[in-house]
């Protein structure tokens, strides 16, 4: 806040094409219902077009312009990223300030790489590595040989299990648990006995985990979260399950063990995916969808429903479910012989 | 517990109208299934008349005296808020002591009301605000800026990222996490850029949040939970989010971001609604549906279903899901010139 | 790892047939697409023969002998229990060495069992017990009057509410919170007056609970888990609950206030019951039901749905749910007295 930008300078800054005047000087971003003068703001969803034509802003970033608007433009083929760069002109980031508090706990067998941040409370046990940059919030629990990169930020009261691998630039909001067992017994005629859970959990770079999500370690072998993944909160990942590249994960999704995602594929929230299947690349999957069984991407790429069918199918289906009464009636009709209604 | 009550002082305590012996002496209070000599009870659910009936309790909280039972009763227009009285007369809340723990790290710039309780392992980080009489129990991260209102109860292990606005007498139950990120990411060649979450979350008077409950802080702005709203364990609030006054939200929902939740609204569970839409005051929505869209409690007060639909017409449609299989034998048979089964 | 055994010794430890040379000496265990030489791996879903068939390993671990498979065979009615102990034979469980951290803080009247480990930022309140070699790892809260059996593990930041009872052998997974208040409200003109919650939560014996999952004390009385009992992460249980022996309840599980689970019971993921019902012993509910009414074993033993029905009639109703669409044609075309499309 208080960062004074022409909007010439800002238009460089974000990589867009200024319409207006460049003199222009503005000191802060605002949602596009309250932006006023000296301020710039964000059109993408078509249904704000509205607030557009009487916004006070002082500049809209859009992909192209709104006719009737009085403020400049910032016109971006990506205004969504070009958004993204101006939260940050505005809002730098800001890392507390490396150094390790001595109300933490670091075993001496444990390596810190430097300037990394390690907060009150923290416990770092032994073997495990931090990388250099990295910051660790109050209570966060990282256990026995695990290795978290650099640039990591880890938020309070975040557990990491023994052994689990976390890559660079890797965020893990608070309390998301990494590495806790995964769910497997093995029925006796005298109950459960717990299969031991001896694998472990690799998240690789650039992967953003949500506050209070879980993510199981594998009974033999590794749950991957590949490059560039993001998991809202409150997501449970089962043992063995391997989710691909730049994915997106929706908050309270289940997914059975062993199961694979592809790259590139988006979730919706809520949806469920039963264990031992496959979702292959690019593949869209609604909110609150049941997954049963593999989904190709060459039968469908936008899947909904349970269970899950091709969206568009979905769609017909879903908008006669109400008419379901109805149809009874109608059938009942036709087998007594009368005519349809209103003929 | 041990607390000796007559009836008659009981009833006065409690606002209800007694029916029956004012000197009998009541010493506790127990559900009606277990409930014997020397308790109250409470009768609200129809289902549970025969226990009345049988009762060996000391008096029974009703609304209307049930015909043969033996207790004594206390009668009440609001018998659940009678019963909540009385449990409070049986069991007074007792709230830790005042006091700062020296296990817990205060920063010196952070600001303390009169008699507040800082447990042990407690982090209030620089300029946040902590009102009077509130307790903070342990593990409790309270991030920088936070400001938190007098009489508030914040349970072990939640965590309060920075600038979060919680306001008086909230209850804030363990493990909740109140203003991490939104779940906002532009997608690019390169795969997807974050989208700096720069707003915060305000947290108005008499709220209640679950534990690991999950709240988002705003993109840019306020992501909002207004006086007296209720949010069960495992709920999931996205940024942006407004949620009005005097609303029910049970376990396990999900709210897209930027939604918006008028008053009185009660939500079942698991329900989940998607994002950039609005519910009305007073609508009820039924367990596990799914709202993709703005609803109107003009068209219906009741929802249920994925896609959300009347209440009515969705008990219709339900209860015939089970007959389609049914239904498509008649019509072929219809459709091959023969009379329905059974004539 | 590293532990040599011969395969005939493993056999005698495992309680499995050998079908092969038992001389041969195994160093570890592998899933079966990546076990090698020196390694055992195991057979258990059919999906999976053509993997035993390649396989380079020098044990399977399965029911019967794959007929062309290289590996000897270590053959058990019970592959899964053979293969849980197998897994413990190479991966000997560790538990941290006894001791109380001095940076826990304990009451004085706290009662700590022999050889109990105590990490960092633990806090045990006031008369709690904590039974002989019970392990606490960093961050957990032990609530007043907590009592803790032996041979527990509670992993980092577990909260235990005030009063909670767990018996031996429990397994918290990281983030669980035990004894948060159940959601019980009653409406008032000037909005929600809170019921106290003065009841408690017992978790019985053997009993695992997973990462983030949340179950509610009691209003009155006691919310159950009993002995065996099997819960996945992320589930929630609501007040006065009570859950019968050798249940298993996958993740995102919802289950409303005073609702009975039988004993053998299996829930799919994602399932929600209602509050106030009953589900009998050895029912299975597949993935994302949901129960609004009691279920009897009578009628059926596994049920599917939302509203949940009979399995076998949800298989055949969610098969035609695709084919709605075409059935409203096709009966439209009766009513206009057109022959059915085809003919």
């Amino acid at each position: 806040m208080g960062n004074e930008v022409r909007l010439a300078d800002l238009a460089v800054r974000i990589g867009a094409r200024l319409v207006g005047d460049g003199e222009v000087v503005v000191t802060g971003i605002s949602p596009i219902e309250e932006a006023g003068p000296g301020q710039v703001t964000f059109l993408s969803n078509p249904k704000y077009v509205r607030y557009a034509k009487d916004s006070k802003a002082s500049a809209i970033i859009a992909r192209e312009v709104v006719p009737g608007a009085q403020p400049a433009f910032l016109l971006s083929d990506n205004p969504y990223f070009a958004f993204a760069c101006a939260v940050e002109v505005f809002h730098p980031p800001a890392r507390p300030a490396p150094g390790v508090s001595d109300k933490a706990v670091v075993e001496p067998s444990a390596r810190l790489g430097r300037d990394v941040a390690v907060s009150p409370f923290v416990v770092i046990q032994e073997g495990a590595e931090v990388g250099d940059r990295t910051v660790l919030f109050p209570g966060v629990c990282v256990g026995k040989w695990v290795s978290i990169g650099p640039d990591c930020l880890v938020y309070p009261n975040v557990v990491l299990y023994h052994g689990v691998k976390v890559g660079s630039r890797v965020i893990l909001h608070a309390g998301c648990v990494i590495g806790s067992d995964g769910f497997g017994f093995a029925p006796t005629p005298d109950g459960y006995r717990k299969i031991p859970q001896v694998g472990t959990v690799e998240i690789e770079d650039d992967v953003e985990i949500g506050a209070n999500t879980t993510i199981d370690r594998a009974t033999l072998g590794v749950t991957r979260v590949s490059r560039g993944t993001k998991l809202d909160n409150l997501v449970q990942v089962g043992h063995n399950v391997v989710i691909g590249r730049d994915t997106v994960i929706a908050a309270l999704v289940g997914i059975g063990g062993s199961t694979r995602i592809g790259s590139r594929v988006m979730i919706g929230g809520q949806a469920g995916l039963a264990g031992h299947l496959e979702v292959e690349d690019g593949i869209m999957l609604g909110a609150k969808c049941g997954v049963p069984d593999t989904l190709h991407a060459s039968e469908s790429r936008t899947w909904s429903g349970v269970p899950a069918m091709p969206h568009p199918t979905w769609l017909r289906m879903a908008a006669l479910l109400p008419k379901l009464p109805e149809l009874f009636r109608r059938v009942k009709r036709l087998e007594e012989g009368k005519p349809p209604r209103g003929r």
